[in-house]
């Protein structure tokens, strides 16, 4: 179910992740590390790219200068563990997920943007439900509190794309397209990507 | 000159600013301060560019994500003058300094990552000296002090990519083609682009 309220609850995703993910991950903590690393800059890229595209957009833009700000200071903090725990910084291939999801976005505007906003809303409803998972998983207390916290943040930002569809598009539009949108993204998880990453 | 201290002085541009520019910005302060505006977000844009373009480069990717933050905020405080004054977010034709210069990056690695180091300190570096012009020429005591102190972060932006560049090359081989680049730079900024822009 769609949620009515102005903003989405995490109970918007269809279906929730699998136990398989969670054993999946926290069998392989450091690469979920990284992956998250290249996650949290991904995710900064996004929100860059869409004031990028959309320049004279007050509200969106002063939104994403936001959420990209606290992207970058994610990605830091995420650094720091990586440093921590003497797991370097390199290149790891992506699962299919940002880009199937991305292949769902029209490209005639308004369009595009609805379905933009749309998807970087349920990247991070997704987001918010796996960190939690791990807060709740994993064995050392510190990291299982680093986690905690970034929860917030991703349901603040998931929160905050909802905002801006509904600004620009009417509220029926974007419930009927966000239901299409989530649907998309759960059946996308529903079988396991083999490699362990935040969004197998 | 080029010069030969750690962090190069302001007086590695081989030519200073006209008065042609500074009459031409002060006479046009709002479309300076909404150019401005945009410089801020490619400044940015530029910084994540290069992280998503070197991941594994430890160094480079935490000074870049400081620099991103940093102008990220500035960004966020131009357009605070935006609104104060009034001046609608609206795109702008960016003069032709930004794609000449990035002409003249090779496109082969290493010489890539060199030229495109030295080109953002290279834009960096001007920006130090024109906003700095701006703070002394700017009658509004409130906006002159806003440039006045946004200086010092350029000052260290370029200071940053001057470091990254001697990280990862050899000290002569920086100089050297610093020195190019310097004069090209220079060259660009010969001839008064007929648009009041912060690169004019
Ligand atoms: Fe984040
Ligand atoms: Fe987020
Ligand atoms: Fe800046
Ligand atoms: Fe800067």
């Amino acid at each position: 179910m769609v949620a009515t309220s102005p903003t989405p609850t995490i109970k918007f995703l269809k279906q929730p992740t699998s136990k398989a993910w969670v054993e999946l991950a926290i069998a392989n903590l450091d690469t979920i590390l990284l992956d998250h690393s290249h996650c949290e800059r991904k995710a900064a890229g996004v929100a860059l790219n869409m004031m990028f595209r959309y320049p004279s957009y007050n509200k969106l833009v002063r939104t994403l200068t936001a959420i990209a700000q606290e992207e970058l200071a994610h990605f830091e903090q995420v650094n720091q563990w990586l440093d921590k725990r003497e797991i370097p910084f390199s290149p790891l291939g992506a699962p299919p997920y940002g880009s199937q999801l991305s292949s769902q976005v029209r490209r005639q505007e308004p369009e595009r943007l609805l379905d933009m906003l749309l998807v970087s809303g349920l990247i991070e409803a997704r987001s918010h439900e796996r960190l939690g998972l791990l807060a709740d998983h994993i064995e050392d207390s510190e990291l299982a509190a680093f986690y905690r916290g970034l929860m917030a943040s991703e349901a603040r930002h998931y929160g905050a794309y909802w905002v801006l569809a509904t600004t620009y598009f009417e509220t029926d539009v974007v419930n009927q397209r966000l239901a299409e949108l989530a649907e998309f993204e759960s059946n996308l998880l529903s079988e396991l990507h083999p490699h362990p990453r935040v969004h197998s």
